[in-house]
């Protein structure tokens, strides 16, 4: 399966008056996810806007949050791609404190293809291949 | 029902390199429609943090992004409150465009009762009966 | 002088665990105070950029924290411009706590004018009008 | 001298529509720069706050911006303290863009020591020693 796992720290501006990491700083942290899985696996998120022209905006999220982040927590994303199709992608993610390795939070986002006008689009056949994405068979 | 109708502008700030408002602060903007739809029933979630010692965590959340929210759009935030009991509060929300009121966003989130230990309470009565809530007959 | 208030609420997701909002977000809302004084003086920041490729990108920023806002706080941004050029534009800010118009930063921010290229340019006629300045007279 | 350099990527969700990391965001990276400079010599801000009761707000703040940043820009954080005393640190900053060592911004920082009631204090000796700061000599 194409997956990823990526590591960061929590940040004080991304604490809130509970003491604990506000919500929707978890969102950032999925998009953080997403791109470095998209990156390990020779799809260059940064390239693909400029030179082919396409954008992955979310059409739908949804997460769980079971335990909350604390100021300077090493945290562990881990991002893997579901069905995913020509014009629609789909990753799940687990939030987790590495000490301990506790589940902070899951999720999933469904993504869109867009061009820079925002209008649908599809993904090119590259990244079509870097993601392990069959192209639908036509008949035969 | 209980509902609430909140207007905010947006910031320079939310936008993103898409020229979009990045999909994050559409849950900053949840969050100013339950206060001000709390605030509208006498329910002031300041004094509950600071006098009653309680706060509302989400603990679920679900978010469909149906058009972009452009620079200095204004925006309506309708929120309104969900199946809520002692122990758990649900709001949902409809994020529009003023201009036209365009659906820009639809979501609900789930809350959790804490104390500032983050330890599972329940809502003071007061709390209950601002937002129309039923105190349970245990029989009688 | 060209001057202008502003009022806005301080969200919670602008807190940080000292309880207090986090010093990056004065930035936003200063700028939430130049977007406003612009716009009241008949310079609407949306179109100078759709229309005219002009931005506006702060260069220099100084400020100084006095007091801490809290969450819930109602904030007056005043702001204020300074000695303006058509090349180079500068505010002053103050922002109050409206209860009791305590102060609780002030600053100052200077912006150079740049095309869509993010090359330097100029303002165009219209909005140095609108911002009272004087076209520097060529001798004679 | 004491000094640190820490990395980070520039994230989607810090760039703003003009294409380039909103300005807000250098101080959230002054921020890790800082506290990754006090980690380095052996000063766990997570831990003052929790065990001594000190925390280190921004009283002050100056950023001069010379150059855009750009999404998924690798950042090099570079750090250092300036004439800091028992009641007011000063760090120093510069903010690169690791290809090239591009200089994107510098700024300064001040801060006081207060507890947790926000009440004016003075940073423990180990800290003053953790950071090389000679506790002023009283004649003799």
């Amino acid at each position: 399966m194409i997956r990823n796992e990526t590591r960061l720290r929590v940040r004080y501006a991304e604490t809130d008056k509970m003491g604990v990491v506000y919500h929707s700083h978890y969102l950032v942290w999925m998009e953080v996810g997403r791109v470095e899985l998209m990156r390990q696996h020779g799809f260059d998120y940064r390239n693909m806007e400029k030179e082919d022209n396409r954008q992955l905006p979310v059409v739908d999220l949804h997460i769980r949050y079971k335990a909350p982040a604390y100021y300077d927590d090493e945290i562990l994303v881990r991002t893997h791609m579901k069905n995913t199709s020509r014009s629609l992608l789909r990753f799940g993610y687990q939030i987790l404190r590495q000490a301990g390795e506790v589940l902070l939070a899951e999720g999933e986002t469904t993504h869109i293809i867009v061009d820079d006008k925002l209008q649908r689009s599809s993904l090119p056949e590259k990244y079509l291949t870097a993601l392990g994405i069959q192209r639908r068979k036509v008949n035969s």
